[in-house]
């Protein structure tokens, strides 16, 4: 089940073609979107999602997207999706056709069913390897032309070391800086856990700003957890008592096994904070 | 004037939409591609270019591509275009629709008329401005996750760099390492020249090995100059007799000023190189 409908509020069928060859988010990845979980029939972190789509915008100097407009299609695939289950809803917003200065970007929001590896991962957890990402934790600051920290449509990266994790057992990945520190998953924000406190990493070292993360912290801080932002090492992510990747389809995910050496049982912190997390939206 | 061929031989309307929203080569910048120039009705270097496309799909897990199917696809193009000027062609590859791990890759080969800006800049010559790519060395080989040296369709950052200079008041890039080593253009290879010897620098520094470099160097051996493969750094480019970035569709482009700085005068080796080159095809 898919539900596509464009920018200009037009519904469209999902399986049929609709972008052209010399799209610019096909030729160069050259664009930008967002994942949002609709759960109950709202959009989570809505506003967020929307800030941080514009944000990437304009580090890909594309026009400032029309809040309202994406809003509006976003209401229009759930309200054109049948059954109350949840929906992952993609935005991409792409530069448009090539050659073309004047181009109209090509910007559409698809909804999709939550894929069931996610509902296998939310349950079980996962097995994540560290793969190093090459960056220095100044490089986002001094070289803005790399776009570290912009949700862009090139994600071929992530992609492939998604398919390394595979090719080592694993299902996930925490990349890492040259100098050690832990940046983020491929899809999602590193959340350790220790004591009371939960910890991820500065968004300054060239990462995305965690939407989830983000109500998870909102959570957790009204269930009585401190929340802080702060370097991590991979030997402080074997040391933790929880490590969870929280991204907006697969929400809080659980990793039971960091590159190969099992972790300490965090079934119960995640029941807590995971309940905490829905308790956002309750 | 633009023609279209999809890998199984169908001729299609390029300005119609032929690809559906779920292909991940646009939701995930997923997969490879060439550009190929056309000349005189023949396509240039055909096959370092659909080696490098393997090379490229072989990097990314693709399939590996049908070299036979691509060259019939490449002459669909071109005997279909009308008149005879140059073409150029690009070939795209990509995973197919997401959701689907049996999805048939999307296959297309689509010639373009060659920029106006392209021309001017064979004839002229570009600003460029030395940008950090932020990679050390060492890293394409540690790190094959990171896809460095495939030339896969995210080109976010390739796409990103170009604005940048523009920003500086130029119109090209070259990359460096973090050791200050060079790397290359977003979308061609550096060619230094000093006296009668060229300089390029290794492809296993995490960049991609050039077609048109290689073609350049067989011509320039021709004509009597000696042809390196050695690592450079930005005083190098600043100090030797002449500076060009190496494309396919560009040819050997002449860079008249590196970081604002005017560069002595390489008119006459220019023509010199630009004529060796065309005797490779003559």
């Amino acid at each position: 089940m898919r539900v596509l409908a464009f920018l200009d509020g037009t519904l469209a069928e999902p399986g049929a073609p609709h972008i052209q060859v010399a799209d610019l988010g096909l030729l160069r990845g050259d664009g930008v979107f967002e994942t949002i979980l609709v759960a109950g029939g709202e959009p989570r972190e809505l506003g967020p999602h929307l800030d941080r789509l514009a944000r990437s915008a304009s580090m890909l100097d594309l026009p400032e997207p029309d809040a309202a407009a994406w809003e509006r299609a976003v209401r229009l695939v759930i309200d054109n999706w049948p059954g109350d289950g949840e929906i992952a809803v993609k935005l991409v917003y792409t530069r448009g056709l090539e050659g073309d200065p004047k181009a109209a970007p090509t910007a559409f929001a698809l909804g999709l069913e939550i894929d069931p590896k996610v509902l296998r991962a939310r349950a079980e957890g996962v097995a994540a390897v560290t793969l190093d990402r090459g960056i220095d934790p100044g490089l986002a600051e001094r070289a803005p032309w790399l776009l570290l920290g912009a949700k862009s449509l090139s994600y071929g990266v992530n992609m492939a070391a998604l398919r390394e994790a595979d090719r080592r057992g694993a299902s996930d990945v925490i990349f890492t800086a040259t100098d050690g520190s832990v940046l983020e998953g491929p899809t999602a924000t590193v959340v350790l856990v220790r004591g009371r406190t939960l910890y991820t990493p500065p968004a300054n070292v060239g990462i995305l700003p965690g939407t989830t993360q983000a109500a998870v912290y909102r959570g957790a801080e009204r269930a009585g957890f401190t929340a802080k932002i702060e370097s991590l090492t991979v030997d402080d992510l074997h040391s933790g008592d929880g490590l969870f990747l929280a991204s907006s389809v697969r929400k809080l995910t659980r990793v039971h096994t960091l590159d190969g050496k099992v972790l300490p049982d965090a079934t119960a912190l995640h029941r807590e904070l995971s309940a905490a997390y829905e308790a956002v939206y309750a």
